[in-house]
């Protein structure tokens, strides 16, 4: 019995943005179609300075793929103790079938991915089809990754970017403009980038004071990218009132997204939201219905991401024959 | 970043009978000291024929390890289907100072091991110092792996075994036989081997008619492994009447370990429960205190025996040199 082991820089190499968009999208088809289960998930955390480990499981159906990541963050002394990052990951894959151990590979690269690709997958199916302008409200690295994505599904004309660092603005400018070649504003405030965008993407930590529902236009898409616990918020919860609704997991959002806020404060109820993304990728309901709509994909990323995405790696690793095989027992 | 990769046959190599018992009594101390975090455990039921799988996680702070171990079972057509076993296992450690992955081991072996272990330590904590006679109800694999190590801890003078299947029984006679030089009796009944017991050990599935308290002799230890889920049972409550019972954890065995039974019929009381078998490893309370006492050790199986197993046979690994490097990332 062999297992194909795969290093961080094979999965580089293993797969693209627009696979990683593909596998998101059959993520979300996926949830919503009840060929997953995803138990809840698993964490330690450990004393300060150190960080947490979190162990996340699911079953893919489609496939017969159950995988499980192990995914730790917030090591902050790592680097200087250990000579290692703050965070790593690892992932591992059993064929459903026979529960064999199929895979184990390094999954360092794959949050990053899915997530960027996440919003790709929204901005399909909820920006407007003239949409050319982004606003980039955080530029880190996950902002680099959505705007990395959402260029592989659209024609990007300018992106206008803030940040609450200069230097981290700056640097985010070169690095875009260099890779990718789309011309990046750099702006003032928070305001002067939302009021350009066509599609607004948020990736800060959530810390800082959310965008205003004064600043957006009729017609914008946001990407809600970085609430993913009760104590961050990116968006003033008024923006939600009249929007058109889209989540990746209502169980998931409604207890700690982005769509808490509104929903706590009575803003919208339950039933304000208008569908999962996978119920719009199945073509259940209408994605945007015309041009002046404000649409909102709140994301807080799920186990079934990470699946799809980790079993379209090991299948380009065996038909590309990339990896090293190991025996665990004969 | 090196991973070290360890094969079953490593495995085996790494680890003696004698190193995985001084393990369950690490990991019982550590369990009733506090040194472990174990969160409850995650499965995957998959469609009949085939079985589940289970992840199970655990931190243990006195060498600052966390191990996830993924087991399966009943996959009974995998040999047929797939030339594979019914159930496999891995185990991967992480460095809990960083959360660096630092092994990725065969785990196949590491529960019987383990579980056979538990054995030989209550043994050790309950039974009579002159014991020398044990009777064994179940002639399976398990049954192998508790003669083999209380073999390690006592002089075993004979064994009187019993199973539903006279095949399975004379094989047991056989292997036991040959492998160790200890005389084999069968029984034409389990009261016949009960009654000659100074240690009884029960590794049946726990679905047959229980081991009767009119059997047992005063001065018996009890050994009860196979009851790790309510629908399963191997003693009549009644013997727990007047027993010492002793358990490695009281929130499992009085969910789902033998002791759930007497609890359910009223037959004893949660503070009827003498201790956890870590509580007299560290001296908290007196293990056996006279030649007549029936005493119960009610072994359900926990994370923390796997994780102290597992980083035992890591750490001989490393000190002897044995498995395979791999650099998951640079």
């Amino acid at each position: 019995m062999k297992t194909l082991l795969l290093s961080k820089e094979d999965v580089s190499r293993l797969i693209s943005n627009r696979d990683v968009i593909g596998a998101v999208e059959d993520a979300y088809k996926a949830f919503s179609s009840g060929q997953v289960e995803q138990p809840d998930y698993l964490s330690i955390h450990l004393p300060a300075p150190r960080g947490e480990i979190d162990f996340k499981l699911g079953y893919y159906k489609v496939n017969e793929t159950i995988s499980m990541k192990a995914s730790s963050g917030g090591f902050k002394n790592n680097p200087e103790s250990f000579g290692l990052p703050t965070g790593m990951g690892t992932i591992i894959l059993f064929d459903a079938q026979s529960c064999a151990l199929t895979c184990v590979m390094d999954g360092s690269l794959i949050t990053g991915l899915r997530t960027g690709a996440s919003g790709a997958v929204s901005v399909k199916a909820l920006a407007r089809k003239n949409a050319s302008k982004i606003a980039s409200i955080g530029t880190g690295n996950q902002a680099r990754m959505q705007i990395r994505a959402i260029n592989e599904v659209m024609k990007i004309d300018e992106i206008y970017a803030w940040s609450r660092t200069a230097e981290t603005l700056a640097k985010f400018k070169d690095d875009i403009e260099s890779e990718l070649g789309i011309p990046v504003i750099v702006t003032g405030s928070k305001q002067q980038a939302v009021e350009k965008a066509d599609i607004l993407i948020t990736t800060t930590r959530g810390l800082g004071a959310p965008v205003e529902a004064a600043w957006v236009k009729p017609g914008t898409h946001i990407v809600a990218i970085g609430t993913d616990q009760r104590g961050k918020q990116e968006l003033e919860p008024e923006i939600f009132r009249n929007a058109k609704i889209v989540v990746d997991s209502i169980v998931q959002c409604t207890e700690k997204g982005e769509t808490w806020h509104p929903l706590n404060r009575n803003i919208i109820t339950r039933d304000d939201i208008y569908a999962e993304i996978g119920d719009i990728l199945l073509g259940h309901k209408p994605g945007r219905e015309n041009d002046d709509e404000v649409t909102i994909f709140d994301s807080t990323g799920m186990a079934i991401q990470d699946i799809t995405t980790a079993a379209r790696i090991y299948r380009n690793a065996i038909e590309q024959n990339v990896g090293t095989p190991f025996e665990f027992f004969s």
